[in-house]
């Protein structure tokens, strides 16, 4: 099972630090992750899990492993920049979005058209015409985040 | 210059109509415009533009130029799924939302993570920690929301 | 109609030569042409092209329109680097591939695995286990390659 | 280190039994291999890698993991058919090509395009205006293969 974490480059340390805890939280219970293999959340989640000696995957914007950061087991360079956001998320089961920014965002958008379902952590809520959508599940810390990224999981129909 | 029109495969009548109205008025001021090609408001934007001669754009999911609606000039097969997304709001000046689903709102993520301006016509509202954010610039008729992408991507930093 | 030119960004002058011709030509028959949108190749076949009031697409690997060459009508931003090869032939009926170096062979692989014909204009020629493959279509001038595309393209299954 | 594997999804059963020896060597060697994830010499080289417990990665053309042969370890899903080709060989330092259609074809193209060392094995022959064009390293049996990957992806430049 693979689980993606999606969070910007430049979090907080409050938001680095809920990173660090839902990848460690994943790897414990035998879970991959798989995220955009860079710095800031990516880093954090990364490194995380493999505090506790989970196995992590990069998809890389650019062309070098080089670019990937030192907790990432499996670098994939793409080459795509931006584009690759939509495998990172298509590659998961369940999508974690911490923080983040509008990278982050488009990951949310493009996990909810392709039915994957998104647990936000401090991430953005989203409205239209006033009225809150309440398509992506929100979670108050990274144990309860994971408890609810695999029971949204294991409940989606099958592909 | 080409401005992108963004929004979902099935709008209401309200939505299908502004999203005419929106083509229409680009048309009318020699912007091309770009779209995902295929229905809803993407025809909508389409048919709106070639009923006063403008040309269209339709950056298409799948392998054929026959997936696109009949008001697209230009049919571009990505086979790419929505990883289409990037192209269309990154080949564009400024980007108008009408309405829209999630894959609407990856492409806003998108657009917004690569400095291209977003105007929003009745579509998602974005916060955070819940605070709105104001990144997405909200107009509210279609000519507003033409003389605010226009206005917008000319005070754009060059690339 | 449309149909891509594929080949290097630093021909010889004699390749230059034939792929202004093959612009020039496509667009007397109102075919549109589709291409990587940078110099070489591509420049001399939009040159063409335009020379006698035709339609030409970039398909650009970068993110600036300003990449296109200045006979691009139409440039759309991928960035998705050689990834964006596969978008140029998929969007065209047939190609005509004129010298090239990898990238273009890279399309030639990727229009042949889509069925779409390649006529090729000293350009590569495939072999395997000593045998000549002749998937690959040869033409020994601008007209004939035009004319045999035109024909392929017509002779091709409907998608 | 990753090294990829290219081949056809349907090949003759003395590619498959050579795809497979390949697969083995790398893992031998500690080498993770990636390829394209679905059958044929992507599925014989996988076996043969997790025959002596080596790794193996599948980026895949569709949005399942199901799609994966069931040698491959991390399903990798692109949901961008065979722009996803470019991926394979981009993630990593040598690639081999096992026999091959014109995807495999196109998998060259973007190696070498890229300068990444293409090892072929009873694959394509290169040549333009009737010289044999060398780009493509030769290898007679899977064991020099290997050895020739590792050596031309250690006398790369560094990214």
């Amino acid at each position: 099972m693979i689980i993606s974490i999606i969070g910007s480059g430049e979090p907080t340390e409050e938001i680095s630090s809920l990173a660090k805890e839902v990848g460690k939280e994943l790897a414990l219970r035998n879970i991959m992750i798989i995220c955009g293999g860079l710095g800031g959340v990516m880093e954090s989640a990364c490194m995380g899990a493999k505090s506790v000696g989970g196995t992590t995957i990069g998809i890389l914007p650019g062309n070098s492993p080089n670019d990937a950061n030192r907790w990432v087991d499996i670098p994939i360079c793409t080459g795509m920049a931006l584009a690759r956001n939509v495998i990172i998320v298509k590659s998961s089961v369940a999508s974690i979005a911490i923080g983040g920014a509008f990278g982050t965002l488009s990951e949310i958008g493009h996990a909810l058209a392709e039915n994957i379902p998104v647990i936000g952590l401090k991430t953005w809520e989203l409205s239209k015409d006033g009225n809150r959508n309440h398509s992506l599940i929100v979670a108050n810390d990274p144990k309860e985040a994971v408890d609810k990224a695999i029971e949204a999981a294991n409940n989606r129909a099958p592909l």
